[in-house]
């Protein structure tokens, strides 16, 4: 059957994919497009998307794609939509490919310490079947009780423990994917070694839905630690935290998590929090040394803090956590946070510190900071007003600089959350032109046409 | 200046590096030329190289790839040519480029625990030199003490330590590279996380120098660890030491190395070892819970060994992992060997041993094999006449059952080596025909005119 001339492509879109996929899968209405057309970062694109397909299993993700694909229709693929940076954002046009319903562990070896799983598995639910089988699922992203595994592979999500235990690249070993025009691939291994052919395993993790859609995902599982020990630690000032906590990395102790608070966050989460100190340092640390890496860490700490406790209880560390696990939600009651996520090596830990505190003063823009601060990695967080169409000037002009400040310290713009186009405007810079050509050329070999993701990234 | 047109590629292309390159850098000497034909794998094709480019400095890279791409010269890069598949065979015509004198550490920074170096510089130097800082470079191939840093990354080298330290991939940050047309990109970063844009350092991390010639790293330095215990435990069977290997890896201990030899290996480099069991597994725990750890490891293994002995004394450990590390000498001894890489999902480890026995005896090719146990990654190696011009069929054919026998156990062909030219016709088989496609469009990118080590990997 030929179309008529004046059908659109979107039009012919939504008929191939009534007739091709099954019943349940297609969506058109209003409030589902509108919940679908944003993410946690609550950007918004002009115009609504036109429809969003559900996906259950790779055969909808073929078939979906290679309509798409012949009738170039842009596809914008999501996951919970916890993206921080705007990389699930779907505008006018824009079919949505929802990966959330493909949630099942397909397998689960805890013979061989992995799992294979598909893309809409939540990551704190796979750490919890892990965990039957003395596991764990080793990244750890501070959204993990809400995002799933896809989305944290498109991201590359970092999180507490990846100071000790890598992102999310160093625990996946293969994976299985759609390419722009409906073609299945099949990346990496279920060995946790393989140097056969080029490593497309890790260049599909992190390019954020505009190389290709991830249908199963092979895990590497590693054994829970034998033994937790968690310390925290109060200081006078946020840079006296961020020097502490550079003594610890300094010493050659590699702590398992090194979660920074700043005073103003500390303050949001619970005012009595406040009153103890003006910046939290919480370090764990694993292993069958745990106990004798705390004791050298609370050694290094204490001639640097107000005050210093340890315990190697598990319900008490948890705690003491959930000041950092509250951050974010904490912040969000105060507006809509717009959340940066810069690293700088670990030795301009405190300098950043200190210069955002500068941007911040010379803008009038309260900035809230909480840190990896194993890894260098900052949250600075511009808190605006919700009820604001676009971010006021003067926090946008904040944003630039601390941007610039990462690269100017040796850094990145971005260290676990992805480019998104919150960060887009900045990322020629960061890459230079030679690479930043090179990788547009690579993103054609995936998505000839440009339909995946389109305006993300690059 | 226009060429006659009567001038061949070659010729204009010596006479252009003659002119381009500082006086030192370029040789035609039969001898020379010979002793970058190949590599340690042995191999040769057929012919000889056109002339060696000894590149000093960037530049002589960019001008010689430019000139070269121009000219569509086949161009073999090469470290220490300490390569086990024949990655950089260099046959007629080609122009190798040996970037072993490219050797300087750029920058040792004990700050930010990263240094940034030459793919020269020998690999076991840089762990000298990081180890004046209490720090080390974590990858530890066995052959460290011969091969550059260059080559660890193009083959994404693995080693004795990446069972808890990963492979390089795992410790390079950033790097330099030119593409075949002389353009220099840089990828990565200074920082220990980092997710703008697609992961090039990953890409080229492997890639055996067919997308890009590496001119500098940023890799990552670890603290040395605070103790290391060491236990050697000899075993009855091959089969019982793997199974003891794996009881390791299942309790849930993630050792530092776990190193296995056979016993005819063990006769190979002393009668002595041979004597003392069928086969030999030395296992490393390090860090502050090393004596825990090797306790729990000593305990575990106590039932199933025939011996099994612990020091903390590093002298007394580096003695134990000499036979380990004499291995490849000892085995060079008594012929050519021919090193087959496989890896295996680790509960496969004893029958994969098991197979290769039975194939052994099938072909009556004696193997002796030797594996990173807690990797999965073996090393079944076949010695060969070396006075024969070509590998006996028996042993081809043994080679590829062995291959078979990885992809049957959901492994793979190469756990650490690379597929150079020795393992080319397999690769297809293990990369499916999709994954297979896509690689080498990928590689069209960076190498539009297939200039960079034509004929290896795909």
């Amino acid at each position: 059957m030929t179309a008529a001339p004046e059908t659109t492509a979107s039009a012919r879109l939504l008929g191939l994919l009534a007739r091709d996929l099954p019943p349940d899968r297609l969506t058109t209405d209003p409030a589902v497009l509108t919940a679908h057309a944003t993410d946690r970062s609550g950007t918004r694109l002009t115009g609504e998307p036109l429809a969003v397909v559900h996906a259950r299993r790779t055969q909808d993700v073929t078939v979906t794609l290679r309509h798409a694909h012949a009738l170039r229709v842009p596809v914008v693929p999501r996951g919970a939509g916890t993206g921080l940076s705007g990389g699930a954002t779907a505008g006018d046009g824009c079919l949505v490919l929802d990966l959330s319903g493909m949630n099942r562990v397909l397998e689960l070896s805890a013979d061989d310490q992995l799992a294979v799983v598909e893309p809409g598995v939540i990551t704190a639910e796979l750490d919890r079947a892990a965990g039957a089988h003395g596991l764990r699922y080793a990244p750890d992203p501070a959204s993990a009780a809400l995002s799933t595994i896809g989305g944290n592979i498109a991201t590359n999500a970092g999180g507490l423990r990846c100071a000790k235990y890598g992102v999310t690249r160093d625990s996946v070993l293969g994976l299985e994917a759609v390419l722009a025009d409906g073609t299945v691939v099949r990346t990496g291994r279920r060995t946790v070694k393989g140097v056969t052919g080029y490593d497309l395993t890790a260049l599909l993790t992190g390019s954020e839905g505009t190389l290709a859609v991830i249908t199963s995902a092979t895990l590497r599982l590693r054994p829970v630690p034998v033994a937790t020990a968690t310390i925290a630690a109060y200081f006078a000032s946020f840079e006296a935290a961020a020097e502490a906590s550079y003594a610890i990395t300094r010493a050659g102790v590699e702590p398992a998590l090194a979660e920074l608070v700043d005073g103003p966050v500390l303050h949001a989460i619970d005012p009595a929090l406040r009153e103890r100190g003006a910046a939290l340092l919480v370090v764990q640390c694993d292993g069958a040394g745990a106990a004798v890496e705390a004791k050298a860490v609370a050694g290094l700490l204490a001639p640097l803090a107000t005050t210093v406790q340890t315990t190697e209880d598990p319900a008490e560390a948890e705690a003491l956590l959930a000041a950092r696990r509250l951050a974010l939600p904490s912040l969000e009651r105060l507006g809509r946070p717009l959340i940066e996520d810069i690293a700088v090596p670990r030795s301009r830990l405190a300098e950043a510190v200190r210069e955002i505190r500068a941007i911040s003063a010379r803008h009038e823009v309260p900035v809230f900071t909480l840190a990896h601060a194993a890894d260098g990695n900052l949250h600075p967080i511009i808190v605006v007003d919700p009820s604001l169409d676009r971010l006021p000037e003067a926090a946008w002009e904040a944003a630039g600089e601390i941007f610039a400040l990462a690269l100017r310290l040796g850094g990145t713009l971005t260290g676990e959350h992805g480019v998104g186009v919150l960060k887009r405007q900045w990322v020629a810079e960061e890459l230079g032109p030679a690479a930043h050509s090179l990788q547009r050329r690579l993103k054609e070999v995936f998505d000839p046409r440009g339909i995946l993701n389109p305006g993300k990234v690059l």
